[in-house]
């Protein structure tokens, strides 16, 4: 499986940004961990802080790969142009995110791009990410 | 792993209750499967209709199990009391859906029990359960 | 046809229960009445303030009786999970109310149940439970 | 019993009318049948697709008919012109829907006319003005 | 005076559930404590986690409790079933909360309870019930 | 002064109408009455049940009239239409009311036409159109 | 007729305060003015922009004063306390205001106190505290 | 082509009415240009301030007709019963606005007709009229 | 102990004000009153309908009181300056009112004040004042 | 007339992006229709997924340009910094969509830009362009 | 420069009211550490837990001081009437806040006076008065 | 200190802008005159129209400057992107707007920004530019 983990704003500075929430590991980290953990997929990644650059690498991943893990942060809740971007594709996309983001303000809790999203994930930490896959991986194989 | 797989109301009536949005399969060969996918855990299974019963058996689970995978159906969405059983017990609950909450009626998007849960996954069919069951050993593994 | 009367909270005190709004007829006095008046239908009754039995209740119906004559009390109003199972059973369930929903106060104009029902019928006193055996007559003339 | 049969804005064109909302019997039709199916009441009918119309004609109905069964159409959510002149009037007035007002749009499950109307029947197809002169008939006999 | 002590839901757990809102005294302690305080009284106690329970219990105190003081936990924000049967009974039904509701989320604020309640006091910790039967007394004496 | 008296939706039903809100006097009384007091002025009077009607005859008081002392009833409520008349023609309206609209149900406390109006007398009964007859007189002297 | 006149805050700087709205004359020359034209009544007049002396005034008004023609200012939208004391005291408040409340912004719409006076009459200049005089005039009469 | 040009409330005062938004240009002044711009089409014209009879005139356009071009004026914003009359007949309609609706007032940005119309034109002055047949022309080009 | 018994608006006309609501004891006999059911305690009091004045008594009563039982009227609902007074000073202060606040207009149902309190007891009548300083005597004696 | 073509996010993907909706004809195919059928004009083309470069372009064709015909896509809804840059620049710009943005999701009926531009075509398919030019034309030569 | 420094409710117990917020500096101390670093300005300085006393200070102010730095603690958020008196004076207004008004509860985001104020400062702790009187310093000159 | 000045969406075109709202002093004026006045600072300047490329640069003005004064334009109401990033660095952010946000449309007075910034100054014209710069001296002097 050809796999693109897709970080939205915010997410290049993990580890350093408001540990108590995000935690204290890298975003290298993180994606060199999942690399060597799922080493049966061919795994891509990208991030970008601009809502428009997210835009154009969803349209890009179309045909590109089989599937997109994508933590959108605080674009899930105000981005109804990447949510269109995500419809347009016919690449399934999986939501995630690191936090609950029912557990925080109530602005946290609406999400554009849930409602086009194949499902969501939410709340396991940078574990969320793992369970993307796996739900990739099943998404996949019944397509 | 200890595990407590949760059922709420018209669960019971899996594969046979609006298939075109849940799925053909029964919820006892969901369960069956779950169980044979994962034999290196031990998983009991409660369903009820009752959101009173669905506090009882969160109280019972405490102590008993090592993690709670929750799909609490409608209950999501009115029940306070059930989240405040989930507040109110020290095993961790994850909170499921089959179907991606976020993509049907507007009241299905606000989950009283998300706020109150470990973290949620949603809009993966059946698959659903069995990513929960991953996150909880990861966050029983970590705890 | 066979026919199941479901009555949902509170109306168990039907007759002494606010007699201004509710009437001063017993529950009793209103099914014999009504078994009375329509002997060519096989009628059933049931009655209970459990969210969760009338959940038991309605799926059980499913495959026993022709129809459902409904009246879920106040759960009409906080009940989505009542609204779920009327959707996930095949039998059609006619919801009915003794006062007008709609002179009262704003929060009993919304009914989950009611999008879920085949009909409404409501601010007839008892009577609403003879015409909601009328409009099941006409729904299973017409299947 | 003397019945005022009223029907509001577009329902002249019942039968044409988005025939998998509203069926195929034209309002001819539905009132020869009513008047067939009720020999024992003199029915009369009116129509208009005119809000001041529809009030003035519920004047009219004061005093010569003893019950009106009103089908508002979209009126029942905008009109409190109407809802006044439902209460103005001492004959009873019952509201009577074609489709399940419920589940539709957002903006049609409220009514100002069913606030001030003896009660509601709604979502049994062209059945609902039976089963209003039925509601009638009870009302005026407990006068 | 006889007196029926009623608790909702999740106060089965009380001293172990978030002790530093709920305080760690356990349910039967706070009862215990209660009987001994007021020997005067013959004072019934009854505690569950079914919505539709507690309206049973409602319904049986109706003539044989002289007042009901009645902690409705998280069902006083969402059940208007419950609310129905307080005005339903002639007995007086005072609501009690241990924490103060009106310091929490913003959605434990409303009580549809509350509305049907003698009155209310919320907030002085478990001496909120010893209030509540105080105010009890003062309301019997003065029928 | 040539001054219109412009009646809205059901107060052709003056005297007649819920007397408990509206009074005993009858519309012709009213405007008889109302004749007798000032005659000094010419006064017209029309009513109508038919927002288009009402829309016409502020149209048609423009030029033959000084001031227009308009009662529309439920129309305030509902009618952008007959607001945008208002503002449409140079003759000042002034809008009355029968009942204290700010004491009645929250709907009846905005009105799109009080927006458009040179100004609001609510609550005097019948006498609030005595009161816009001397609001009236003393706009036409300062203009 | 012993009347008071009783202005909020702000009034003692009418002449000078935003003249395009408010006019240009002074609360003195208002009062006189009105004194002059109303020789028959004995007019008394208060000034304050402390909402607990204006509540302190209309208490001392009851038994004093026939009727109140009370411009409550920006408190009209802010005090439940003064509407209070407009439902406390048994002599009838008119309430008046110089500019249309419904032509400016939208929290200038609501009126607590309007909700507990006779009626209200704004929009008409300063002329609006003659109308209310002659308001005042008519309720004491027919009282 | 034949097609209708209909007018709702108040554009019979076009050119006298607010002509700082909706220009100096009377009706009869319009409607000529448009003739004399477009004499391929055979152009019919009504104007009404009848919500009822807009709604009479949409139903005989029906089969006459190949295409409406519709300027609802304030009923747009209002009228759920002109927009069912939309739907019900199957020429198609095309909602024009002279001035910019969503540059006014909060409440002219919703469109109950626009949900139903094919389209909808609106901040153009007079000139919307013209790409309203422009647009009609295509439309039914591509029927 | 030592006390202050705080009222604020309207309450110095208790016993003549609404009675159907408040009573008919006036407020010097409810003091009075309370003073010799409490003579174990040092019973201070202070009514103004003044909220600055409400507030400069709160700060004093810091450190002279041991407890503030304060009945804030309808500055509850609207005094945000108030509930800060309440939490800048050390002495706890219980909020009681006479009525029912819950079962009221829904603009009484929010209290700035409560989420500041200790505790709220509403609802008892006069009696909401004894009730209030034993529950100040239980917050002191476990402090 | 020299015009710019400005197409936001998603346009890119036209013909293969959800084509029940937007239809089969690709963005190039678009523009090259419309620049043939427009000779008479000098018609540029951008199109951007980056709100920071829509702004950028729109800063730009201030004074190269003589109108701008544009469709924001999903930033119509949630843009206002591209509202704002509309409002910043002199040159006039007319707003398109492809869909008829009032007959889809609720949010999408909301338009910042609407308010900022000269006026707004919508659901015309690709026609809408057209139609945008067209008012263009006019516009400009009414300067 | 003659500049009045007017304080709001409860800034009288600064340094001893909640210090985490509002720091542990008395106001005396505030305002003579303001004296001090301004010496060329002629400070006057009040405070007042009064609404009404505000009002009035703020009409004092009007001829006798060039501008006044004004914190009006909670009355930003509730007081209609205090904005009314800034508009109603020629004075300029600086408002500031010592705590980030918009980092607090959500009632504390909205201020009346912020509107008619000639601009904010809020968040920079007892700076913010400094800021203020540089503000007012630039606004002064530059009339 | 070193200090980053960052402006968001079209402050490039201020002094061509809507002048009467943001003056007529280009930006390259106001930086100048601001390191002229300041030349104790070390100040850096930055614009973007991008909401992802202001992003990019307050991740780099982290570690690299004491202080960012921040312009973000329309992105303060609409970006909880930037917000996030305000709260993801270490470096104290002071919002800075030249016009009163809260004196113009409702929607411009939330700021995502604010909430997470040090503070906020609003409504001086350019002149905020500097007060935020003495208050980012005073915040870095105290750190």
């Amino acid at each position: 499986m050809k796999l693109l983990i897709l970080n939205g704003p915010n997410l290049n500075l993990l580890g350093k940004r408001e540990p108590e929430i995000y935690g204290s590991m890298s975003l290298q980290m993180l994606i060199d961990g999942l690399i060597a953990r799922f080493p049966q997929h061919e795994i891509g990644h990208e991030q970008s802080n601009h809502e428009g650059q997210l835009i154009d690498l969803l349209h890009k991943a179309d045909g590109r790969y089989d599937a997109v893990v994508f933590n959108p942060g605080a674009y899930a809740h105000t981005s109804l142009a990447i949510a269109d971007a995500v419809r347009a594709i016919s690449v399934p996309v999986i939501e995630v995110h690191i936090s609950n983001i029912h557990a925080r303000e109530e602005y946290r809790s609406f999400s554009y791009i849930a409602a086009a999203a194949a499902g969501v994930i939410s709340g396991f930490g940078t574990e969320s990410y793992a369970l993307g896959i796996a739900a990739a991986e099943n998404l996949v194989k019944n397509q």
